[in-house]
């Protein structure tokens, strides 16, 4: 059913309050009166809405020194340290715990790495639970401040009722780890994919920054991407938008983790590149086949350029369904072998569509694994603030 | 840049007028105590937007028959003949013309088949006037009624400046086809891609009609596809989004007629299978495929069941991108050969990615070539309906 879009006195309220607050966050320091020219806004209504986010505590005056004659400008700031939330990252190497301020900024962060025995939800979530708790305590911060926790986990989840629907990575299936988080620790929890919510963090706070529709690319153990329209993650009905690994190449392909044949992520990650690589040379890690490359060995150039190929037509791909003004590559591949960046900027300029070239930009990730953190405590954020005055 | 999304008396009172008359449209008879029921307005709120929406005229009150005891309940209804849009299809073989009512029915209708020797967009733009003069003529309509053009075209258009970018169907590049018309014929004129506009008829007068999130798929000369989000075409940021036909599927595969070697497109569109089976048996027409394909002939039976595959993959990777709730398929290879269906939707059953399953329907389209006429005059009416009072 289509949406009925209320819209009332309290919504004009909360929209404004919003608005003016993302500014704040957006610019960082900046005055009533340059508010009032972003916005069109009456200088009033502008006075009265930063007044109530004083009230809030979420925004304080702060003074800019004196650019010469006259009165010194009252600028605007967010207060960083009034509201605080958790980010917590999972895969099944690690779990990553941090606290972000209301800025964005990681105050404090701490992880344990995982072995192969803890595969069990039960036993990842106590220890995702003390690491949380332990961080809180080391922090000093008051907790009171602390108004929720965000979890970023690779797979497939069900963001509203807090459930990993499916993990092929953990090898979960059906967990509502958001329940279980809230029932130890209560605090308001909620959980989403890995890759949406890195693409959130850098649209917010990495090189997205100033882009209104960002779509990221993450190439590592598997491909994902995920599109932030103007702040908000494109979902689709059941915040599966975004798989790009599982859309079909080659029907007669090799066979993919998820059961299928030809997957776009089997041409890529990591795992079926040694696989190849295996065919003529033993190797453990693609460090190796990059070396090989390197040297001239042409099973390893070979098997780089096919990766190469693949990558460009990802975002291709990406482009052709989601036209976006930027894209941002992600992931251990493109952090790890910088090098490869170069090859796939080449590559795009002939493999990418005529009509899609110049519509958009290729960045990479600025925030790095930072995002995993950041991400996460964002979509606390953006979820458990409450505006009512 | 981030949207800053001003929202003041005159947003809320715009969207509320828009989001009554919405209902009203989709339920065509409905009280206004259903419509409290509905929003959660007040019942002098309703009662207000209603009078505004009679004293604009597009809205009249009828009479339901008594349903027993009582007063005979007043209904509303939209009055179809306030307002109407002219909708336009142009390909290379024809030039359709409707005019449509407020309700989306087509009231009056002509059209002119093109011959090879009208390429040129001057010759073209002046018969398609021609014929929206006549038409609007024969229906003895009252012009002042007329309050815009649509114009539906195979291509990559600019829909804010009324340009067709780039056609390859037409072989036209940066025509301004809606300031052309707007000039011989003084009504306002708007030009937007052919799939998204037949998507927009669907979600809004077929088959898509109670979905929220609807992604059409055709499959004709090309293959294009449109995701429309609760009766909002989904754009990107130069309004190419939706060209699956585009995505490389294969890089080494056959040229297409983009330039590119392997698009989607390439695997399904009718030249392709045509030109294929000459390499067995000269044929002319597609039919010819059908018909040998029933009489067992193999080389046929394998050029459907490649096609049959990768309208499946189509699917797949459309869900993979949008995960929409509803899949419309539409196009000339479907409309001919609704045998075709059934073996997408039994190969379907394999081919899409078990996540995907059950998250959406496939339903087909009920307009189909009366979406050509009703999609443009539904964007010219989105456009043009004024609802200052």
């Amino acid at each position: 059913m289509k949406k009925i879009k209320k819209r009332d006195q309290e919504y004009i309220k909360q929209n404004n309050l919003k608005m003016i607050l993302d500014i704040i966050k957006d610019k960082r320091s900046i005055s009533r009166a340059e508010m009032v020219k972003m916005t069109n806004m009456s200088p009033t209504s502008v006075s009265r809405i930063v007044g109530s986010l004083i009230d809030l505590g979420l925004v304080k005056e702060t003074e800019a020194s004196s650019s010469g004659v006259g009165r010194k400008a009252i600028l605007l700031d967010l207060d960083l340290e009034s509201v605080m939330t958790i980010g917590v990252y999972i895969n099944k190497h690690i779990i990553n715990v941090g606290i972000v301020n209301f800025g964005g900024e990681i105050l404090y962060q701490d992880k344990i790495k995982l072995n192969s025995k803890d595969i069990y939800p039960e036993a990842i979530i106590s220890k995702a639970c003390s690491i949380i708790k332990q961080t809180i305590k080391d922090s000093k911060i008051d907790c009171s401040k602390i108004i929720g926790i965000g979890v970023s986990l690779p797979g497939i989840i069900d963001s509203k009722k807090g459930t990993v629907i499916f993990s092929a990575s953990l090898s979960w299936e059906n967990v509502n780890i958001a329940k279980a988080i809230e029932n130890k620790l209560n605090i308001k929890t909620i959980v989403d994919n890995d890759v949406k919510l890195e693409a959130l963090a850098e649209s917010l706070y990495g090189v997205g920054k100033n882009s209104g529709k960002t779509a990221l690319v993450n190439f590592g153990r598997g491909v994902g991407s995920a599109l932030i329209i103007d702040g908000e993650i494109f979902r689709g009905v059941t915040n599966i938008a975004g798989e790009i690994g599982h859309i079909t190449i080659d029907p007669n392909g090799i066979l993919c983790e998820c059961g299928r044949r030809g997957c776009l992520q089997t041409f890529i990650v990591e795992d079926n590149l040694i696989e190849e690589a295996n065919k003529v040379k033993e190797i453990v890690d693609i460090k190796e086949i990059f070396e090989a490359s390197h040297n001239g060995e042409n099973w390893a150039v070979s098997i780089l350029e096919r990766a190469v190929t693949y990558m460009c037509i990802t975002i291709n791909n990406i482009v052709c369904m989601y036209n976006p003004d930027t894209i941002v590559l992600s992931g251990s591949l493109i952090e790890a072998y910088p090098e490869i960046l170069k090859a796939v900027e080449e590559k795009c300029k002939t493999l990418i569509w005529s009509p899609l070239r110049g519509t958009f930009k290729i960045l990479y990730s600025k925030l790095k694994s930072e995002s995993d953190i950041i991400g996460p405590a964002t979509l606390a954020l953006d979820t458990f603030l409450s505006l009512d005055i």
